[in-house]
């Protein structure tokens, strides 16, 4: 059986209903736009455990998302969407590229979080864009552009304040959403929230507890994103 | 006598009234945010030529400028401004950085105009950001912002009829803006309005009439500028 979609981190499958697919968390470890990879061992379990987690606290705060149920370790089965290609990107510290591209120190507090759209798109590197350019490229309209950065900042406001009670500060994270195949007009949230796509840093102490570890060699990935998911599994009192 | 100051392609001089200064356009070219240079006689001229009777004739249609009067074949009077560190590109079609970044083919036409906006830094590359990061940044506020935009799609619509009368379509162009010395409050437009900002092809043949020619190596640099020239006074009927 051949899966009908493989991406850097995750695979697709079919199930027997043709609204839902199986996600399958790899343990593949990509940064600089596939440049930089890595095997980790557990790395797909950790993922999809802390995400899993995440996505049913978002359902239950209100915000609609992919996930149906999880299936085992690695896997879970989520709606099928037509993931739109815009990524979002919400920051609440400068960090990463915004530092790059902008000079600012990493760790300067933003007066009021910074929302970011980019093409998802592999070939062109994910490149930021503004709205006019999702509007000719046809990649939103823009109600929906609407509808996205309103959804990320709730979300935001949500982690944020989750987070903090894991005792980490969230820098910076990405979101990725999808029209409902059964339903083109409801647009939820889809892939994943782990510490492959958010900047998590230890509150006391600084510590980076996300996928930095891996793109700046700093070591301990794995043992950040067990960490990760312990306070996250603490947090909710499972 | 020192400049007050020395960019790219042009040099700023003090002059009796402290709210007025001279500014000279230089015979160097540059492309590639400064990697690729040369000189051309009579850049200079031609810029100048060009842009004191652009920025002559969006006065005449309301658009407020840093002009106040040519003083000779290269250099200008006009009024003291603090330059805002954002530079505002409008496009018509796809070229340049936006087909490279978007992978839009050059000479799309677009359905509405494109606005972007650059942070305007040679250091970073004059890197595009979108309004979260402006404000961020504290570069503008949001209510220069949406004057910044509006401004910016009136000169559009003003350039596009202009040089549509001279034969030219105007692809892009670059603005940049200041804050009058003597009354910060007002912005208005400043630097140059020429065919090293502008992307203006022949709207019969297509052929590249802009600084284009220089960037890709294809000849006739001065002829193109020269041609904008002539078209541009015949136009005007100067």
């Amino acid at each position: 059986m051949e899966p009908l979609y493989e991406g850097k981190a995750k695979r697709l499958w079919a199930t027997d209903d043709p609204q839902v697919l199986r996600m399958e968390f790899k343990n593949d470890a990509t940064a600089f736009n596939g440049e930089k990879k890595a095997q980790f061992e557990d790395k797909g379990r950790l993922n999809n455990a802390i995400s899993t987690r995440i996505y049913a606290f978002l359902e239950k705060q209100g915000i609609p998302t992919h996930f149906v149920r999880t299936v085992d370790e690695t896997n879970v089965e989520v709606r099928k969407v037509d993931i739109l290609m815009v990524e979002v990107i919400v920051r609440n510290l400068a960090a990463g590229s915004f530092s790059k591209r902008t000079g600012m120190e990493e760790g300067t507090e933003f007066s009021a979080p910074v929302v970011e759209f980019c093409i998802k798109s592999d070939e062109l590197g994910d490149p930021l864009v503004n709205d006019d350019y999702i509007r000719e490229l046809k990649l939103a309209t823009p109600e929906d552009l609407v509808f996205l950065r309103e959804s990320a900042l709730k979300v935001n406001g949500i982690l944020g304040g989750f987070f903090a009670d894991c005792g980490l500060k969230l820098v910076d994270f990405k979101l990725e959403f999808g029209r409902l195949a059964s339903d083109p007009s409801k647009i939820v949230l889809a892939d994943e929230i782990s510490p492959d796509g958010c900047r998590l840093w230890d509150l006391k102490t600084g510590e980076k507890m996300d996928k930095d570890r891996f793109r700046r060699d700093l070591g301990g990935v794995m043992e950040a994103y067990q960490e990760v998911l312990d306070r996250v599994t603490s947090a909710l009192g499972d």
